[in-house]
């Protein structure tokens, strides 16, 4: 079950600038940062609430480290902007084989692994009126609001 | 201060059939519907969590009602998908004009009407890395949970 907004994904050019602008305009702060090598990014996490599901939501901002990563290629097509949307469960295995059973496709044959060593998968945006949107369990439920 | 991911907005074609996408795929329910004649849109608003401000996150759809609002416009050129992500505060006035100083465009000189009587505000996308950003004071703070 999808119990909480996990967090909107947004693709940018320069990561600390777009930090930078997140934080002197709405004073979010960096809860996380890492390099995800698979998907090809640097990213950053701004924590902005929590939620009553025990999680939180964050805006997440990612900017390619090689051009032909989907980010990336997506980067190149659309410039800046909401790249995808994520739902968060605590069954990211169930609930990405329930999804693929009612027809919409689902990108990995088995989660992978996600920010804050997270499990990610993605769904089709053509078969979800045009939104990428990913399911996220995370690694440690609750972790997020310590 | 901007105390939590109030919605992420999603134009699409046709209301009714991404309504039963949403609900038939991830068992999201309407929680609120209603026509914005002054922007132009007929939408839904699908209740995803509670928030730790006492407020809530939603996914909210949006249909243009005529071809030149500014969701008719944005669709024609981009398609379904994530038209803006909104952060919810309980002084809108006091942050557009905070954020007007920071110098971000504020699309309107006052907030102005939004869903369930709401008071919103916009800030220009390319002021923003590309995302056009609401901002969105409650009516009533808290009946979110209800």
């Amino acid at each position: 079950m999808l119990t909480r907004i996990d967090h909107i994904g947004i693709a940018c050019r320069d990561l600390e600038a777009t930090v930078d602008f997140y934080s002197r305009t709405y004073g979010f702060q960096v809860f996380h940062t890492e390099v995800n090598q698979e998907q090809g990014v640097r990213e950053a996490m701004l924590r902005i609430n929590g939620t009553d599901d025990g999680g939180a939501s964050y805006i997440q901002l990612l900017e390619p480290i090689r051009e032909d990563c989907a980010v990336g290629k997506w980067l190149e097509k659309n410039g800046e902007g909401v790249h995808h949307i994520a739902f968060g469960t605590a069954d990211v295995d169930g609930d990405s084989a329930a999804i693929r059973d009612k027809g919409v496709r689902v990108l990995y044959d088995e989660p992978r692994h996600g920010t804050m060593d997270s499990r990610i998968t993605f769904l089709h945006p053509k078969d979800c009126h045009g939104v990428l949107t990913e399911l996220v369990t995370s690694a440690t439920p609750g972790n997020e609001q310590n």
